[in-house]
């Protein structure tokens, strides 16, 4: 890999990692002939979106109407918004809703009706239903918020209800695969018992699960209509934590210049800060926060063979990171070096820094990049 | 303040509360004849960079090549890089070099050498001092390491020793004026010392210190010759909970989308996440995590009277965020309210948001938004 030209963070992307994962997850959903609507909040690439056109992904999960707006410019025809409908942006979803099949989630009844108002165009709304996650959606008890939900979108034609959809965020609190299927399995029956009730009423709702370690880890999705996990595109360290891939399954790498190195504390600074990689983390066993794991740069991209005897990136500043070596690795780097990090989480990374380049020095977007345009 | 027009997470920007915060540590700083060169990393702002030349100020700090390149397109000549050499960019460096009068923090003999070779501008270096932070910077009893320093600096006509400089990022970490005050003692007594040294070699050096926390919270600055804080220009809960400002000098809001309430465990859900805020937080009395505070809307702004009884902000994922009211406070909003939130680090959220809009509707530049021209 000629990393000679790289004067600066920058987020590099192995295509071929990148196109494995997308691919895995494709084979497998279609052999068990579940839907997958991959979420594309992670990437956010009109480049990478391609790589999963190509592999026949039709349908696709974002998490803001600027995300919509963004893959709808790339062709995207099928576009659920997974996130509660934010009322304020009416106008633009429905412009949004005269291009593509726009999917929506509600979770009470005068959001409904502000929908039913203010557009004009089919739109599908899913009811976001809270699977133990308690962030977002509707109690699955809670039948009463469900039927008035129901009643208002029954009183506008353009308005048709898709089914119960959930995203299992407490899977991220798992360390094990018999702990993520157990989340699995619950969150799937929750729905699937909705489903149930309302299937005479509504019999084309569908349900739609979406997360990542799920959907890695969960050898038989079940009954499921739909999945929409979106972090394995590239997964991260957090991924690699609860068992959801390998390190050699990471499709990014942060590239920092090394600026300084202090031989007494055994420590590396480098161009690369919070601006960057963004501040999520891990903890190591020794209570230490981990915000990144170095890997080796090779000719045709990077190796992880000593990724858990190589440094570690101990602390973030707004510009700076501070790299723990120990005696035997302080030697690898001097200023002027490069070194390559996997991030602690990809999708706010690939967020933090805005853009990509391929191993192979292909420049590729990042809707970050084109919000100011 | 007309928020109807509001409809995503907008980072508000009350110029008159800014404009104070500069006015008064520039006066603070003219009267006891220190020379002030604000850190401009926190606004990162063309516009906001107007505000202090208006005020005098005609020196700044950086912290990066690209943002020194941003500034210098707005005129500014006169700018310290506040980060370690990153001697992969030394062309670029080279070339600002020739537009401005440029400053760099050296640690390293090495570093000193390729700059000494690859430009042919004068360039001002300081040698950065580690006063106690321990992120970058020499010791200063590293006498051997400065020595070779400068004399490589002396084989180079258009390289100069400006002399040395230092932040006490550890002052953060201080909860009273009295700690902050130590750090600043300390950290003074330490250039002053090193100053003293090397006087009668280099009759013109100065030291420089740069902090947030030292410049608001102490009174007499001492013999210092350059401060160089950043943060002031508009404070956040951090700040305030070091003791460095009130409430009422913070001089950004961010203006969020409630989009979601949960009645059974009194939160609201917003749109505003790690994406727009950053994932800085402060640790509340009982060990939980507040990542912002709400303030009251007003018609020229903002109000902070009820902000120590107003919902927090605990929670951040990409784009959510999670709020905890209490029964009393439930009721603030309902979807398609718009909250505000005071952040808890102000140059991360900005950088994360990359725009500005004033209270009265103006937009604000930011270096990030213009990142990727």
């Amino acid at each position: 890999m000629n990393l000679a030209s790289v004067s600066k963070p920058t987020l590099l992307l192995d295509r071929e990692i990148c196109r494995r994962n997308i691919y895995l997850l494709k084979e497998k959903a279609k052999q068990q002939g579940v839907d997958l609507r991959p979420h594309f909040k992670t990437h956010q690439s009109g480049m990478i979106g391609e790589w999963f056109r190509e592999m026949g992904i039709e349908k696709i999960t974002v998490s803001s109407v600027g995300m919509a707006q963004y893959f709808s410019h790339f062709g995207w025809q099928d576009i659920t918004i997974a996130f509660p409908v934010n009322i304020r942006e009416i106008n633009v979803i429905n412009a949004l809703a005269s291009k593509a099949h726009l999917g929506l989630l509600v979770m009470d009844a005068m959001t409904v009706d502000e929908l039913g108002k203010k557009t004009n165009h089919p739109i599908s709304l899913w009811i976001k239903i809270d699977v133990g996650t308690h962030r977002t959606g509707l109690g699955f008890q809670n039948i009463q918020a469900i039927d008035e939900i129901l009643h208002r979108i029954d009183n506008y034609s353009h308005l048709h209800f898709s089914g119960f959809l959930a995203h299992a965020g407490h899977s991220y609190q798992k360390r094990s695969q018999a702990e993520v299927q157990v989340v699995y399995d619950e969150s799937l029956r929750i729905l699937l018992n909705l489903k149930s009730q309302y299937l005479s009423s509504y019999p084309y709702i569908k349900v739609s699960l979406g997360d990542t370690p799920g959907a890695s880890m969960v050898e038989d999705f079940g009954v499921v209509d739909e999945l929409r996990p979106g972090n394995y595109v590239f997964y991260d360290l957090m991924q690699e934590e609860i068992g959801a891939c390998r390190f050699d399954d990471i499709a990014v790498a942060m590239a920092c210049p090394v600026v300084a190195v202090h031989p007494e504390r055994n420590q590396w600074v480098i161009y690369g800060g919070a601006i960057h990689f963004s501040k999520d983390f891990l903890l190591a066993g020794d209570g230490k926060k981990i915000f990144g794991r170095m890997v080796d740069s090779t000719e045709s991209g990077w190796s992880t063979e000593n990724v858990s005897s190589n440094p570690v990136l101990v602390s973030l500043s707004q510009e700076h990171g501070i790299v723990q070596c120990n005696k035997e690795t302080f030697s690898l780097c001097k200023p002027g070096d490069l070194s390559l990090w996997l991030p602690v989480h990809s999708c706010l990374t690939a967020d933090a820094i805005g853009s990509y380049s391929t191993t192979s020095g292909e420049a590729v977007d990042h809707y970050r990049g084109h919000l100011y345009e």
